[in-house]
């Protein structure tokens, strides 16, 4: 029986960290501030929303809604990003992406974002700030989320062979220089890689991000390893939601594993608003 | 006996594509030109800078040298980089880094060069490039020299075990990357790594940029391995430039190797001056 990490108790770390810098903000009378940005109806769009709006509510982080229909023109859509790119109450953005494709460019898109006020780490310049290791900007939250299940469980990094299954902008190409810059060994794999499973059951931690819903079954793993499921996607078979990992049989031959849900999908929420209480604190000058 | 990878013939087809460009730009009254920016008489620096001089005028490429002494103040040195920024007939720029450590911040100088001249990717935007496999500024020289030898020689990357030793942003990062976004499976080591021997022998293709002088011997390899030294550095015990391999003790036991030097040293300077002609195309407007 693995260890369960479960992403409660590292969101509740998080959250208290967030509520002190809050209480800092309020005695300023700065209302820190979230700017949400959706276009159109998608159902994953609106299930992330309203967990970041509930989350936001409870923590006393104030929302601003930005809602487009499907069709909204490039303009209209970039007149208002524009507005909360100056806007002085707003600290943080999001955007939920791809916006339709066949007007908007996400490269566009990415950059267009103020990038003091780019909580989710999407711009270049927050990227390049991963890939350096410097201060720039804020990374991908989902990236970060790995790293902070792996701190708050004290789970040593330094040295240990990490293989990380997908190499997404938003947490494989990250998350492998984010935990390069914090000395492991990092092998980073994707639909491409041959043995697969081979390589992943040497792995003394291994990051699941494929983006497959219970892809990572028992030839993947071995009984010291530590799994991380970032994947969160509807089962078919099952009817549930999974991560990529098939929880049921990888479970018992592991170290320790992060559930789905309750894992990862748990503490990314908390990481954005930390990022916003964070810009906040910076876009006013507060040490 | 493993079959030397020179890169001599990979540099040649580097330079004939320049020549190619080089021809179209004088039809059209452009000297394409690298300012070279060298503050001090570092050995390695007056080597690159003459290796660099010679292939320039061998291929008929202007080159400004910008010398200044050991105690030159910021203010001057900005003056003089932020003038060839502007200079219109200025198509690439070079700074040999580091400055001196006490008066020159390594990020600001990476960032104050004018980011379609940065011909050496060093800037966070040329990285950005590099990392999120978008078309932003330059590849690192070396990086993309290790990419190019194996193209020229046909190694097939895609789904390769490739394990690179080094984590620098000149080399370590920027070329994991560059592999991964050609469908590499790919590894990264460095000084914390555990085991790194046992790790190496297990890569099909081993890219060796840790600065360190003949540390990688047999015990990091396989009869079926590729080897690219990207090291260079002088050997105290055999009074030679050497790579981070022992050549003599591997070249035997492996299906390829680049020789130290004569091998990725060989192509730098051809794909340096690559990127000034390709910057003064683009800064041009030419198709």
């Amino acid at each position: 029986m693995a260890r369960i990490l479960k992403g409660k108790e590292v969101a509740d770390a998080i959250n208290e960290n967030s509520i002190n810098i809050i209480n800092e903000l309020k005695q300023n009378n700065i209302n820190p501030t979230l700017a949400i940005f959706r276009v159109g109806e998608k159902d994953a769009d609106i299930s992330y929303e309203t967990g970041t709006m509930k989350k936001c509510k409870q923590l006393d982080v104030n929302v601003i809604n930005y809602l487009f229909p499907e069709d909204v023109s490039v303009e209209e859509f970039y007149d208002k990003l524009e507005e909360a790119n100056e806007d002085k109450n707003i600290h943080g953005i999001l955007v939920f992406r791809p916006l339709p494709k066949d007007r908007f460019n996400d490269d566009r898109l990415r950059n267009s974002i103020n990038p003091s006020k780019d909580v989710d780490g999407c711009s270049d310049l927050s990227l390049a700030g991963t890939f350096t290791n410097k201060d720039l900007g804020f990374p991908a939250c989902t990236a970060q989320a790995t790293l902070e299940v792996l701190d708050y469980y004290n789970i040593d990094i330094e040295g240990k062979n990490i293989v990380i299954i997908g190499r997404s902008l938003v947490i494989g190409k990250p998350v492998s220089m984010m935990l390069l810059n914090k000395n492991a060994t990092v092998t980073i794999c994707h639909t491409k890689t041959q043995n697969l499973a081979q390589i992943c059951s040497k792995a003394e931690i291994l990051i699941c991000s494929a983006g497959r819903v219970e892809m990572v079954n028992k030839d993947f793993t071995n009984k010291n390893q530590i799994v991380i499921d970032v994947g969160i996607d509807w089962n078919e078979k099952k009817q549930k939601l999974s991560g990529d990992v098939d929880f049921d049989e990888v479970e018992p031959l592991v170290q320790a594993i992060t559930p789905v849900p309750g894992g990862i999908g748990a503490i990314t929420t908390s990481i954005l608003i930390n990022h916003v209480v964070k810009a906040a604190k910076n876009l006013n000058h507060l040490k």
